[in-house]
């Protein structure tokens, strides 16, 4: 015993979760689901190791800020010759960036990739936001060009992916950034970041406070040309299967964009609009689950055309979007001279998992992963119950032995409190048979772990 | 094109490995058999965090040295309260025993549970050294007492996990602590640590270097008692099955021991063959595959009985074992004033798979995990060829939809390149059929998306 011994008690880590095991067990069936849905489309795994070189975040023209966990080792080797430094990544586009430069000549492009690991963020933990975090990304690359082909696909699987999970309804938001910007470049906004600052909050503010906040930012002309996109944008969240018909119209009716603006600006808007039209037509077949949404903003340069947010519908609890991304134009432009356009899609998986868990909304699962508890009669039928054990778990049953030969009813209780479903009893004596007992329904019958089947 | 850019050409980070995507299609395979193995047994899933407080470590009494990495801020919030110091886990072990003493009123015992993590250690990068490592461990804890069953079956566990992988034959070797640490105490050493380094050494430096070096540490008589030891070790290596008998004549007729030594010792002795001797008959099914082996030591303190190594015997590249463990006395006491003690083996994966990919003695995976590509023929047949692809997603096969109506010879090249084994022809023009081509025999036959089956 260890009384005289001092204890530490440990505390949770705040911002670094972890789960009982009957949530684990909920967690990592998802977590299959997702990579089931992934490789269904064909896409590979790989896993970048935990760290970058600083110098890799820092090339990639990151807010290489605060948020950022440097490793210091804890007492440094004075007779080594110093290292890299390395730090922690914080999402895994940087990682894949890097990946795909430095194993650029062994990859097959199109390179179609998956991608589920922890990342960690140095973040002030508060409620949803968490310093380590499991992403499930998935991302195409291909060398000069890409096919718009993807940016249907990537969208699919991750709907696919989201209403694998039993979340109720799943909505996938989709625009295209050439729309907005075209848009602005048209109608000569001066302060671009400033206006999709404002319109990205949109839907959290409503159409009263945006016009208010709107004010005095820009010149009155301009200014009634976004409130009218921004209708707009409303008419196609009432409309969603005629956003080309209802944006094309827009077009030609808008008096700031007709008096104004260059070819260039419409030229690219139409762009925006016949690829948003091609990726909407592509995912027909999912419905309601997939719908067009022109205020979706997703951040101020990252993204080139394609962009996707995500809303669990039957799940307010959950704010904001869980799972976001869209086309980039160049991924690893800081560390190869390559043109590498792409397409992806990330499912922020942990703050998801927690938001659902907290809101009482995940069954847990059962404390053991077995189908069978083996009763233990005896020690001296031990060899006996260690068979029937072996034969079931040959026969692709997943099987636990009871340890000791205690009270039949003490081992039972055990599977109770497990959650295995079937308990299994050996011959308790010479010439009797195999039983197994339905813990559900309380059935016991007669068996043979050679053909019994649950 | 980012010709003006500064590249910075990255490069792989000493010791921590990454794959190309058709061996990381191999390790993601191994993991998944390794996971089946620990859950055939009803081992339930853990996840702890990257880290652990730097006090929960040093509580611990591990040697806080300079493997060890800590976390810090790039930039650190001066607003912010000091937050405790975090560091990397290192092992399995330390995270394990944190969890059951802070989770210990939710869990059930027996806790049976598994862990497939990476961890890091700050090491000096050379052959086989990683810095980043995957380890899958199971362990048992229970309160108070935990029965020897366990010490067998989390070595059949690891035997059967093993094996799973195409490595060839696997041979577990089991020794019981208390059998050596019991005729050291008998034959009055003084220094057991200084012998027990220098039994582990055996296998490496042969008997005859072993008695050199055994040569001055220890007064003569004590020194034969040693000798004999190691001879009888040798002796039950040829003749394992016999472990037992051979153990106990040793003990009756050595000189030294009869004429020395504490009944405690001969106790202790006795209870480690008796100990052994159950773990070995428990394993009995497992054939050659399991052996005893004195001259197992592990480490100096930390395992009480029952001690496990593992050799790949066809596999001379890799060196040492590949899989190790044992029982232990108390898991948590440094964190809970509870007597838990626990047996456990972990797998060292990462040196595993990186040994036998050097070795080349991994066959690479396919670099998609399709079974399937659907050609795509034209524009105008996108649509049917897509419902092909989904039809046979929902049927439960692995497909990618070609992304773009290039060639046909071009997209089976694709295939080829990928290694997806059966392209799949949607009509090319209205009124003929589906076709599927097996890209390994060249065969193509007429197939219908609804029935078709590999």
């Amino acid at each position: 015993m260890s009384e005289k011994k001092k204890i530490y008690k440990p505390k949770p880590v705040s911002g670094f979760p972890e789960w009982l095991p009957e949530y684990r067990a909920v967690e990592q069936r998802w977590l299959d689901k997702i990579r089931a849905v992934f490789e269904s489309y064909g896409y590979c795994s790989i896993e970048t190791p935990a760290v970058e070189e600083l110098e890799v975040i820092a090339a990639k023209g990151e807010d290489v800020d605060k948020e950022i966990y440097v490793l210091e080792r804890l007492q440094a080797d004075p007779d080594e010759k110093k290292d890299a430094r390395l730090a922690l990544h914080f999402d895994q586009t940087v990682p894949l960036a890097r990946y795909v430069a430095q194993h650029f000549a062994d990859l097959t492009f199109p390179f179609k990739r998956y991608q589920m690991q922890k990342v960690w963020r140095g973040e002030r933990p508060q409620m949803g936001r968490m310093r380590e975090f499991t992403q499930c990304d998935i991302d195409v690359i291909n060398v000069d060009s890409l096919p718009l082909h993807f940016d249907a696909e990537v969208a699919a699987i991750c709907y696919e992916a989201l209403a694998a999970m039993d979340m109720g309804r799943v909505q996938l938001r989709v625009s295209n950034r050439k729309i907005l910007l075209g848009l602005l470049e048209n109608i000569g906004v001066k302060n671009p970041a400033e206006i999709l600052r404002l319109i990205d909050k949109m839907d959290k503010i409503g159409l009263l406070e945006f016009k208010v906040q709107l004010e005095g930012t820009t010149e009155k002309e301009v200014k009634n040309a976004i409130i009218q996109f921004v209708e707009l944008s409303n008419a196609v969240k009432e409309n969603p299967s005629n956003a080309s018909g209802l944006l094309r119209d827009f077009i030609a009716r808008n008096d700031v964009i007709a008096r104004s603006g260059s070819d260039a600006a419409i030229q690219m808007m139409n762009e925006g609009i016949e690829e948003l039209d091609f990726v909407l037509k592509q995912l027909e077949h999912l419905g309601d689950g997939v719908v067009a949404d022109l205020s979706i903003v997703r951040g101020l340069d990252y993204y080139t055309g394609t962009v996707y947010e995500t809303q669990l519908l039957d799940v307010p609890e959950f704010v904001g979007s869980v799972c976001s991304g869209g086309r980039y134009d160049d991924l690893a432009g800081s560390y190869i001279n390559k043109h590498l356009p792409g397409v992806g899609i990330s499912i922020g998986f942990t703050r998801l998992f927690d938001v659902l868990r907290q809101a009482g909304k995940i069954e847990p699962g059962p404390k053991s992963p077995a189908d069978v508890l083996v009763v233990l009669p005896s020690e001296e039928r031990r060899d006996e119950a260690a068979q029937a054990a072996r034969t079931l778990r040959e026969r692709g049953m997943k099987v636990e032995l009871y340890h000791a030969p205690q009270k039949v009813g003490k081992q039972i209780s055990y599977a109770e409190k497990k959650g295995i479903p079937y308990v299994w009893f050996p011959p308790f004596e010479d010439g009797l048979a195999h039983e197994v007992k339905n813990m559900s329904t309380g059935e016991q019958t007669e068996a043979s772990p050679n053909d019994w089947t649950i």
